[in-house]
């Protein structure tokens, strides 16, 4: 069997478990979250960060290893392109999804979801403020540039890139904060065109599903 | 032709740089430092970051990214290994050098080498004692349980991840630190045999002759 250790919520364990899900590999969730690691975790994951990917092969930490992994022995649904630049394209869009997206989104999950939900504290909304003012327009800018009015991130597929800011995007989503159609109309198409991927509209009702449980 | 744009002693240019050497892709360095970036550098490398690599088919920013780029167009003399599981294994290490060894090896670096020599600014040496007393045994203990008396991280032959890692530890070599190998002789074994290769030994000479110019 395969084990994602994480918790669905994380922007990096939902994009290995869409990974998984693309694939069709039968996988089963062990919820390791940040603040509640079993006792000897370092030796599934020797930085102790979430996700970490355990079968009958490897026992393997960081989403972006997982994925290349998860894509050479399960190449069916492929999740890079075929194309040399697209796929570089692609692993640009991932790292930069992985970074700079999360530096706007995992804040904002942050203060208005695991604060307020979670550690029961009120949210910073002088930080929200900031980065919806300041950081946001930023990333998203150069998004919007790099996007098409059609497709996904690196092509006409889904890829990589795609599993990664698009587990970034429904983070802010869930802290309130939605792309603004009139200042990144093609952000905001490319969003609701993603979350309207069978794979997408699962995961989101399989979120759905968790939180009101 | 092949553009590098960073300064060769930079560990992420540095893996680039290898990656090219390795290959045998003739290639050009454009000096861009951190803290010297021309006009318009984003639109070459988007969060500003180097390296970049610049060639007849891709603007590409991130080593990582970059690497896998130059393994898919050059094939020859790979260095991602066959093998799934060692592939998995290289991008795991290349990962782990690229944060967990930067974050020994980038701050002694930058403590000992770049504030001395080039902003002439004094070493914080309780910083660089701190960083020998905690941080780098957590990280080279790692290192030590997980590499072999012989070959290299990812199987007989050098890898991205040897990359990664060896050009981190020439930094820390630079800033005075080497491989105890009384404390950790695996790794400073493997250090020895990664810098004899003609790969790494070519580099070294590189540097000297800059660094004495």
């Amino acid at each position: 069997m395969t084990t994602v250790y994480g918790i669905q919520l994380s922007p990096f364990a939902r994009k290995v478990i869409l990974a998984l899900e693309a694939k069709g590999v039968e996988f089963e969730i062990n919820p390791v979250t940040p603040m509640n690691k079993p006792e000897g975790f370092e030796n599934i994951s020797p930085l102790k960060k979430i996700p970490a990917l355990q079968d009958d092969l490897v026992t393997l930490a960081d989403s972006t290893v997982i994925c290349e992994y998860l894509e050479e022995r399960y190449p069916q649904n492929p999740l890079y392109p075929e194309d040399l630049v697209a796929r570089a394209r692609a692993r640009w869009f991932e790292e930069f999804s992985d970074t700079s997206v999360l530096a706007v989104a995992g804040p904002l999950f942050f203060e208005r979801v695991v604060k307020k939900v979670m550690l029961k504290q009120e949210t910073d909304e002088a930080r929200v403020s900031q980065i919806i003012e300041e950081e946001m327009p930023k990333v998203y800018g150069y998004l919007e540039q790099e996007l098409d009015e059609a497709g996904f991130i690196a092509g006409e597929a889904v890829s990589v890139a795609d599993l990664a800011l698009g587990s970034n995007l429904i983070n802010a989503m869930y802290a309130g904060v939605d792309v603004d159609s009139t200042r990144w109309p093609k952000l905001a198409a490319y969003k609701n065109r993603l979350f309207s991927t069978e794979l997408f509209a699962n995961r989101l009702a399989s979120d759905k599903a968790m939180m009101s449980a």
